[in-house]
């Protein structure tokens, strides 16, 4: 079975379960096998469209939000999920909440490595690699470790603001650094994947 | 008297009391009389310094700090605050805290403005104004709301957690917005211009 989440940057592979991506600026490769997708990403759907049979799985779900323009990768995110937070930790941060099989709405941060690069268009002295080790409980004594603190703290009080004492399902490039820092917490790479392998068991596609 | 702060994006003047900035892409107007002034860039400096007779005041104080770098501006916004958390909102936002007129740290925050241009270069789904009056006691509903909230919140969260229960002292543009944010605190838009004008001061200039 091959899916493909498609987002901003990546086509974000899952076939055989076996997980790759590659990036959508590329001519992606031919699989011969049909390839059930979701997408936010229209340019990126119609290249792969391209020499691929490609099955939509947005249409196939039933998914209870109130947000306006709520992201398909958010949905299935959050699909297999009926209480908790959950946080995609990518090129941005998505926070979303479900209670009761219901999305009571999210908000989106800036990625980690999103602030890098923001921090160095300010000011070439504001260039920094983020320091992933940097003492949360000091304050910081450097340009370095004053962004990153900044980077990181700011991530993580918003977290905790949102997620208060429910659990929370980080997933994502950073989702696994980032679950570090709760203790009512789990990772889970493939949370999207395995929302698409049960939508199409419960579809019978 | 003329003071100039001189920054990443502008000239900060103060003249006989009036202030303004200016571009430091243009060319500085001719002042024909000296300037005072501090700078975090040098290539701006050395252009105002082309027509105009500078005095540097960053040589004229004593500040007692750990922290390896800190900014000359960051310095003269600290430099009249005895105890408390000092918050300049800018491009950048740098935090820094005083304690008996010693300097503990600091950090560096993403400004409001800067979150905005980071969204849009992630996607241009994340093309925004900031929805300043976004309700900050409510999970978002829609994606303008999710990203005004994340910006928002994340920096009052790390202003919070690093002022604790200590007066906060406000300025630079988005101060006075931020300032309402939190009880303890003040707005004042001539800090580090203040900082200066008792430089002269002390030092007889």
């Amino acid at each position: 079975m091959i899916l493909c989440d498609i987002g901003n940057s990546f086509y974000h592979f899952y076939k055989d379960g076996e997980i790759f991506k590659e990036s959508v600026d590329k001519t992606p490769q031919l699989f011969n096998k049909k390839i059930y997708y979701i997408s936010v990403n229209n340019s990126a759907t119609l290249k792969l469209k391209e020499s691929n049979n490609l099955i939509d799985l947005s249409k196939r779900i039933n998914f209870n939000t109130s947000y306006n323009g709520l992201g398909i990768d958010r949905v299935f995110a959050c699909l297999n999920i009926s209480n908790g937070v959950v946080v995609d930790a990518g090129s941005a941060i998505t926070i979303d909440v479900m209670q009761n099989s219901t999305h009571l709405g999210g908000s989106i941060l800036l990625g980690l490595l999103s602030h890098k690069k923001n921090y160095n268009s300010i000011s070439n002295k504001l260039n920094f690699d983020l320091n992933r080790e940097v003492n949360l409980n000091k304050l910081p004594q450097n340009t370095i470790d004053a962004l990153s603190y900044a980077s990181l703290k700011s991530t993580i009080l918003i977290i905790k603001d949102i997620s208060k004492d429910n659990k929370i399902y980080f997933t994502g490039g950073d989702g696994q650094f980032l679950s570090k820092f709760f203790i009512n917490s789990i990772y889970d790479k493939n949370l999207i994947f395995n929302s698409m392998i049960r939508v199409i068991k419960d579809n019978k596609l």
